[in-house]
């Protein structure tokens, strides 16, 4: 949620030469995307997001996400399109970063969906894994189930610092997931972080899905039970069945699940909480002691993953088919 | 330069039930702006910026900067122009905190000035010192000449750690400028901070002057000394006479200095470039560790004072009358 390059005249007029968009009237940092710096920039042709790519971004996936996002637009979804150079690209440098502009989107993120709201990013999330299934490139999960013992070996020694005991909870989780996690479902691009602050909407309307930087290739009802994790639980920590029902209803309108997916859905929803677990976990325990950004709290996910174990099968999730 | 509150759209569509703007389209926390929150907000009447005032404005100051920004802008000066609500008050609150609506100015700012836009940022100096004089609320200096011993007090004791015996040169010139600083100067409204980074561009045309809330009553000429600093230095810390020539004359073409302006000017520059070498020198010294946000450098206007108080008389800064 910061600015980490600066960008000045002469860097961004060499750079918008390569474009077709007039002349720079505005350009504003913004405070948005965890990984990279972010700009509005205002040029004759309209409102652009500039975004330069940041050292934990690695450069060799910036044609995955950049042509992601081109073929998504392209099939009528709404999220930032690249917008091309004069020679065809839609990445260029600026000020020493490989950087990108994108179509700007309207809409506000909300933190507190309601239920028509979460079935509007059902249907835009089955949209999202159909549209994905025709997108030729490839790109491997580099926070999918193998990297979970790498991410808990980094916090165990001091898990028990954030609640006691949490480290033998989580490697029996591990474990457990290790033998039950399904292997021949249906593969395709997920998202993989479609979470409330990533989704736009203009009053109730779904206006946008950004920030497509996890986005990789995956089992695509893993995507589903991440967002259902970040979507249908209450502040308070409960699930709310309404919610799960509106968001696969509106989910499966788009696409089916299949009769695999659904049983799996309670276990993927296990590792989605999980995964969120450790790496907020990760986070809390190495953030600086004087740090501006405060990192979120792992035990909301620890929670989740609780709510998973105890409940007999798909159905209590809103799945009742 | 960060967010520090969040605003919801429930908080957001309440606050703006009191303006004629329409609906709310998008919201971006923008990196802009020490002390406060800023947003670019975009509504059906157009962009805007929010602004929450953040705790370390003394919301008794608002009516000030509020009233002198409309009262500039109603003078013709480019400056953002606080948009009243349906009560005709430009402030509200949100979130918690103390809000206004202003006009969003477009332009960029950049980091290297020309002699072109030295000369622009003079003339529109010389205007918002002229519009200034008919604004009739009033807002001491809390960073005039009283307070640079008090800043000095909380740096003493560790100033050596920035430059050995800087604490010795400092006691001098304060002791120096105790004696010599002029006391009966026209004064008026003056903006106290008008840095390249409070001042937008779009080419060489000089599109709005932002960030008032250091904006006070003092002496106008001390307010032209600031701005020489922060304009008229090169990279390499020598100054450039060119652009101060260009600077002083573009100011004067507006507003005339008195003669006591003009030989007071070199003490004023030494008093100006002490002040921000004093706050920086603070916050240099009390950054914490891991801080996202570095503290700029404070020999850097140790340097300026430095030149200002070798020179022989206000022709040296490029004033030839």
């Amino acid at each position: 949620m910061a600015v980490y390059t600066e960008v000045n005249e002469v860097e961004l007029a060499s750079f918008l030469a390569d474009y077709d968009l007039g002349h720079v009237l505005a350009l504003k940092g913004i405070a948005e995307g965890v990984e990279n710096s972010n700009y509005v920039l205002h040029v004759d042709a309209g409102y652009f997001i500039l975004t330069l790519y940041e050292k934990r971004v690695d450069e060799k996936d910036l044609p995955f996400f950049l042509g992601l996002m081109e073929h998504l637009a392209g099939h009528g979804l709404n999220c930032p399109q690249p917008v091309r150079n004069r020679h065809g690209g839609a990445l260029g440098r600026i000020a020493g970063r490989p950087a990108a502009i994108v179509t700007f989107l309207e809409g506000m993120w909300h933190g507190r969906p309601s239920v028509r709201r979460c079935a509007a990013v059902g249907e835009s999330l089955g949209e999202l894994h159909r549209c994905g299934a025709s997108f030729a490139l490839y790109r491997p999960n580099a926070l999918g189930p193998e990297a979970w013992p790498v991410l808990f070996e980094q916090a165990r020694a001091r898990a028990g610092e954030v609640r006691p005991g949490l480290a033998a909870e989580i490697a029996e989780e591990l474990s457990f997931l290790e033998g039950s996690w399904p292997s021949n479902l249906p593969r395709g691009v997920i998202h993989a972080d479609l979470f409330p602050d990533n989704v736009l909407f203009i009053g109730d309307e779904l206006s946008g899905l950004i920030d497509f930087y996890f986005a990789c290739t995956d089992e695509l009802a893993y995507d589903v039970a991440i967002c259902l994790n970040a979507w249908c639980f209450e502040p308070d920590g409960s699930f709310n069945i309404g919610k799960g029902l509106a968001f696969f209803s509106a989910y499966e309108s788009v696409r089916e699940l299949t009769p695999g997916e659904i049983e799996a859905l309670p276990v993927l929803a296990r590792g989605a909480a999980l995964r969120f677990a450790l790496t907020r976990l990760v986070d809390w325990l190495n953030v600086p002691a004087n740090a501006l950004v405060h990192p979120k709290d792992p035990l909301e996910y620890f929670g989740k993953l609780c709510f998973h174990r105890k409940i007999a099968g798909p159905r209590e999730l809103g799945l009742l088919r």
